[in-house]
């Protein structure tokens, strides 16, 4: 018996669950969940559902195309573990808490590699059996370095996702469009608070009493991309801009991870620079 | 054209969304929400949507009884004010919540009266030009004073719920029965921890480092309905109980009133103790 | 017995604890509760001690001058309730949540007025015996719309806070330094995200899954005042602005009342457009 | 210059602050932070004093002890790297954060051993150069069991806390007494809800909306130590018990990480059951 994770995105349309459903009916799949949305500013429709049956990818595939408007996006995807990059820079916490995850199996993912600009993760990194690869950026400049870092990539033949697990460059556009939506950023505030460099500065020197984390897709809009998650903690003015960096790793972390884990498990729908998350 | 809440709570079969979502295109409404949930464990299928056409309701209810398995439950609600009763003691904090909402016309209710067994709240209550109903337990045994209250209830044609906005008196399984899953309480503490009386006294004795408060559906077992919200806050060493209580009704106010406003829209589903919420 | 909060703002120096505390002892005073912070970055010292005992408040002052350094800020304050105005708009949340507080004898006020642009809440003040003063704006520009409300305030003789209940006009500067850190403002959102118009709408824009609201006293950059407390609540893409809207009003009273709570009780210090709470 | 921290506690009495802070005066020590507690419930006087200067840390006991009333509790304490042992059983989300952390450099602690009932955790424990001991309980009852754990401790000159990572076995009293106030446990609940085996599922069979987790102090009754930290997080009728316990695992990480933190700065007093954290 097969299983499936089906993602709709279509223009709404009267009748459009029903058609979905009757397929599911008459090729004799069980529903194991089941989710909607209509965003009824948009006329968008999403729909999320999981099935089983004895039905090939091709039938299910044909079958909801038939039934669908024409320039609905599909996709029929049969669970398994993605593949994915992890770029980083020196900062160990989120990348760690990834590498946990993973050596404990609780993670549908193969890493591949962890990619940094500096040496100071390789330790760690090899700990875990991972291949770590370190493109130094110094003495280039950034086309240059991302071009040595697409070099990189380019050796592996399939890759889901990339997660930035504190990597502290910015992509170019360039380099960004090569993995739309497939680029997963944490961004150590609470988006779009405190934009751009030292955010923990910031918000320290604004006398917040809330900090937080945020986990988005990255576009070509540094810190402007959709949002995939938010987790905030409390401060208060004995916490020094330091102090709200260690606490807020913990969010970071947290944050990174359960998006990732929403992307490994294909709930995440991008649309109008938002995210849409069964 | 008429709008309508569908509510159905069956034995989970195969085809249920596909039978439901058919009659919905057959009949040409527009599905505004569709919310589904099929609890594995114990085959349970549950399911609102929120509908729009031109239908009336006789029709709608003989279609999905034709489609749905005998022994479902099938609700289909015309939205309209709701009747609701609010009981209460001496605290204003979570009846005036309530009276400032249906003042601002947020709540979908008419309250038709307060009842309390004290006359402290009458003064408020009066001001907004709702009938208080003073029933004093003074001089009764439990089964007194709840059949005067009975009798003050038989007054009213219909009552949707009863809110209990910290009534402090125990109500017996032969008051309950009347209406069941039609009384919402809030208990003053994260259920279900602190059971019983003075549970801010409770959570100050055991050090909790978080204090919280539930809204939960009144059975006849005190504090042990099923729970439809919840919500916490952060305390220290430094807060004496008194504080804790003033802090927490801050708490009991909103999640009772959010619990309300869940009630008000049908947006609740009561199975095995628990609840589902769309 | 009298009963006095200290507060000292000074820069730091070797010793201020101590020449502090041996006075209170000197004086034979109980301290209830004492707080200290030092900002090591800009070497500030803050205290706070409630302290009660047999000396006249001129004793303390004069005693506490004598050993803290010439250009230390001292306040000795007796608890006593403050006079505040209430300026509002239209919207009844903020507003009721603080007329209920006061009607329960929660809030150390009392409440001198309510000032209104719009004649809407009218109805709800005079239930509770405030007066009510509708200044409308209509046909005046800031400056005269602005000099009619002094003219207002200028009737009562002691003005401790002004709270901006969703008052929904900027004030001039002008007005402004005639209440410096003695008006306190709710924005609704997680400042400093969504400065500005209609926060929720750029939220629900920007497709947060976190909102929030901030209570700040206003200084003359809109939005830009000492943060005094926030809090936050979970959406998700299923939340129309209006949803946004609706929820972050729980968020908004709550966060402001507890705002108005601190100030009442000289919990606050401001400096470096940042507070310090005890 | 050497660094200490000061911890106080006694019995509440007037000048104590005063005599404390005249010997830091006279002692020309600064005062890096300040933070005093009044039980006035229990007449109990708490204090956590960090300073830095010129003198010996027996000058500063000795100095201390004739200012403080005779049955104070007094700690002068040089900040150093403590010795912790951790002690796991299979899961690994616990002891791999804390590990990621003593690797990042953030802990202020030596691991001197990672003990366990199982081997399963070996591979994870080595790779970060941690002595690990597996002591099966296979064959043996309870107190042989320990008596063998504590024959492996007593190899170890100086144990400051031991972190139960989701040990999950209960210890004895004897075992316990020798430890008391230093071995911190992680509760996977918001105690004192489900207090015993499997949390999470009662937690979802009692419907709950939100879950939790409780760093505490072990003592002599299972769940009932002091409690040191806690959080939560929200859950819905969706999660089965084994996604409560994945997302649960989360929170019991950073609790538990947050707690052996406030230990290793000797941040935390105990008493009447109960913690005062500065």
């Amino acid at each position: 018996m097969a299983k499936y994770r089906v993602l709709i995105d279509a223009n709404d349309e009267k009748g459009l669950v029903y058609k979905v459903s009757k397929l599911f009916y008459e090729k004799d799949l069980n529903i194991l969940t089941n989710n909607e949305f209509v965003d009824k500013v948009n006329n968008k429709f999403f729909m999320r559902s999981v099935v089983d049956g004895e039905v090939t990818k091709e039938e299910l595939l044909l079958g909801l195309k038939k039934v669908l408007p024409l320039d609905s996006s599909l996709q029929v995807i049969e669970p398994k573990r993605k593949n994915i990059i992890i770029m980083a820079t020196k900062e160990m916490h989120a990348l760690g808490d990834i590498l946990i995850r993973h050596e404990a199996g609780e993670l549908e993912a193969n890493i591949l590699a962890v990619i940094s600009n500096y040496d100071t993760l390789q330790p760690l990194v090899e700990k875990f059996d991972i291949p770590f690869v370190c493109v130094s950026h110094e003495g280039l400049d950034r086309a240059e370095h991302e071009e040595k870092i697409l070099q990189e990539l380019a050796k592996f033949s399939e890759i889901d996702y990339i997660v930035l697990a504190k990597y502290m460059r910015i992509l170019t556009p360039r380099f960004v469009e090569n993995f739309e939506n497939r680029i997963i950023n944490i961004h150590h505030s609470f988006l779009p608070a405190f934009i751009g460099a030292n955010p923990y500065k910031q918000a320290y020197d604004r006398g917040v009493k809330i900090i937080g984390a945020t986990a988005h897709f990255v576009n070509n809009n540094l810190d402007e991309g959709p949002i995939i998650a938010q987790d905030v903690t409390e401060v208060n003015h004995a916490y020094s801009w330091k102090d709200m960096q260690r606490l807020g790793r913990d969010v970071e972390k947290v944050v990174l991870s359960h998006a990732l884990k929403l992307a490994l498990e294909d709930r995440i729908f991008v649309y109008a620079n938002k995210t849409v998350i069964f």
